[in-house]
């Protein structure tokens, strides 16, 4: 679906006063349109300007609520879309400006925070249906008193993590082989390989992967929203054999009924989705309707934290095990936060929990995210790990950066990508 | 909901190399943002620059293909928010064009159209579980026979209005009396009334508008999404006893299980929306899923013609009467055509349908709609209705029109607003 991808990102940097302090945040796009992206965003975060860090720090509700009050660009999704993937770049630098404000990992800021303060910075309108403000901070007081047991547990085991690199539509049959082996070797128990693009291809790839990581292992296949419903549920039925542990996007992420159509016919495997599942309401919806096994938020197609807490909510409350989306630029950075979030405060369980992670791009990164034996390493440092050296983002920014500078002879017009 | 609206639109012009031909196409925002949607738009009617129009006006499914098959752009959406905004106005304009080339209105240019080729120009991807290619067909060649005889009926009687008009939230009561019964004396059998702010305040407006309507009129109540699913049921039913045609818009946009749900609540209240749906996925699930009683198609946030068309499908395979949303600028124009032929061609009724009407802004087009005895006269002129007067876009250009030089002084900063 996404053949010509240009892995980029809407990238906010929130300046203040003390040079040593700063927010960053991103939006994921894999290219043209991430200077529309840029642009919101640099309009969104205009309220912010002349603001007390200490007021924005202490209240990231408050913020949130001021900055989706803007009715005019709300016409523009609402709460969906270009606007709401760049309104995510703007308060995921919120987030992180409080949390380095705090000295604190994104993910501590949060588990430290009381089960009211929680709620109150989660955006829970248009939930009430499903979950009440009460049933909120009821089931996060329940967990409350074992947080610092599983951070501990974080600390030794790290938060599991399934790899996507072994598993892309480009791969021959022996490179595939080989990858899956490499992953396996590395400690992963998870691989995820691409289908959709034909059925005999998928049927051979799969048999391959299932050869190769052996009967224990889960193999997850993605179909990156390519079938109508019909013919998601004929193409997993044919894929049944190499036992998948879940399809991934396989219809119209907007489609909650047809996922509920799917999963139906295609149990005991699962099915997962939630990478461009545009808001809370769409959650709320795949989550009570029994249309997902497994919840993929994403950080940034979500209104960041605010919005995913509430999504974490919403899906501890019905059971649905929480499985981030990773991958493009920055994702595995900021959803490691959320996963562990989601252990120490929300959901307090690993069962069936598996947090992508694809290993590119993190060189880019000031604090990257480290994986180790197949687990995400709790991050130590302060924020949200949203900060990339200046140095990439000198090179990259489009159009005046080096790369776009040199690489302009190349390229069609002005105006077609953007990083 | 949307209280501070500055009425706005991304307005796209597809020039030729004849002088007397081009093509016209909007989208409607309320403000902030509508400079993204015009830069979105130039970026994506960049593949129609150098294209012959007899092969754009011969195809336009194949114009359509092209412009959704960007998926760098799409992943901004997909098929949703501002690149889908904008992509109406650059799809808009195309249809526009080849109804001019044709020397006919646009509603004619489809009713002459065959049922393959209606549906080769439909989108109907995600949909094949709820229509088949070959239903849409075998639906349109049923209608087929009498579709001369419905324009006919039309050219006596013209398409059904309703008036939003008379009941926006800041007219005093006084004022309100006096337009509902100005909508009765011009022949209105239908007034709309906005509702959600105050209950006390509703109960007081619903009973002058019916003392002001009579028994025999319907009144429609509209809440533009500010409820939660169990408030909507609440204030609703706390409004039955003025026996509302339909409420509208009563929670998210997004919200189809919630709107199933109100709408079993509060019937024989129908349950109305359609505006902010935001492609033909989610108006799939409303209407197969019995969530809505009135389908609210917009000419603007779906992708023009080629979605509309696929909706209209769905909603006649399903009994489910189209009454379009207008207003805005330059919806009345659009929707008129949309209306027609979905009577002429698709459904072949008018039970219980009626398109939205509000009087303002049409003096900047060059083939405004007309509106008389409350039914809309149909369209003559070659296009979409869909130009603007050369002068109201030089005075209302942004930034650099006559009026937002004017208003400069006023206005906190560039790029606030947008026209």
């Amino acid at each position: 679906m996404h053949r010509d991808g240009d892995h980029s990102a809407a990238y906010v940097v929130l300046r203040t006063d003390d040079p040593e302090l700063s927010g960053h945040g991103l939006t994921f796009t894999i290219g043209r349109g991430n200077d529309l992206a840029a642009e919101a965003a640099r309009q969104q975060a205009r309220p912010l300007l002349g603001r007390r860090v200490d007021d924005l720090a202490a209240d990231p509700g408050a913020v949130y609520r001021t900055l989706t009050a803007d009715t005019q660009l709300r016409w523009l999704g609402p709460e969906k879309g270009l606007v709401h993937l760049s309104l995510a770049a703007v308060l995921n630098a919120v987030w992180d400006l409080a949390a380095r404000r705090a000295g604190k990992p994104l993910w501590r800021l949060l588990t430290d925070m009381s089960p009211t303060q929680l709620v109150d910075v989660a955006d829970l309108r248009y939930l009430s249906d499903a979950i009440t403000r009460q049933e909120a901070i009821e089931l996060l007081s329940r967990l409350a008193p074992g947080r610092y047991e599983r951070i501990a547990t974080l600390e030794r085991t790290g938060y599991p993590a399934y790899t996507t690199s072994a598993g892309w539509l480009g791969h021959d049959d022996a490179k595939l082989r080989r990858l899956c082996q490499e992953a396996i070797d590395a400690g992963y128990r998870h691989i995820k390989l691409k289908v959709g693009a034909s059925l005999a291809d998928d049927v051979r790839r799969c048999r391959i992967v299932r050869e190769a990581i052996g009967p224990q292992c889960d193999l997850m296949i993605d179909a990156n929203q390519v079938w109508d419903v019909p013919q998601a549920i004929e193409w997993v039925q044919a894929l049944a054999e190499f036992r998948p542990l879940w399809i991934e996007e396989p219809t119209s992420p907007d489609d909650i009924l047809g996922h509920a159509k799917i999963r139906s016919e295609v149990a005991p495997i699962g099915v997962a989705t939630g990478e461009h599942a545009h808001n809370r309401v769409m959650f709320k919806q795949l989550i009570v309707a029994g249309a997902i096994d497994y919840c993929q938020i994403d950080a940034c197609r979500l209104a960041s934290v605010n919005e995913n807490l509430a999504v974490l909510l919403l899906a501890a409350k019905y059971g649905v095990p929480v499985c981030p989306h990773a991958g493009g630029v920055g994702l595995c950075e900021m959803v490691q936060h959320l996963s562990v979030f989601d252990y120490v405060a929300v959901s307090g369980s690993l069962h069936n929990r598996v947090t992508e992670y694809v290993d590119h791009l993190h060189e880019h990164f000031v604090d990257p995210c480290v994986v180790r034996d197949a687990a995400y390493v709790l991050p130590a440092a302060p924020g949200y790990s949203t900060r990339m050296h200046e140095a990439s983002v000198a090179r990259y920014r489009y159009p005046d950066g080096a790369y776009w500078r040199a690489a302009a002879g190349d390229r069609p017009s002005p105006g077609t990508s953007a990083s």
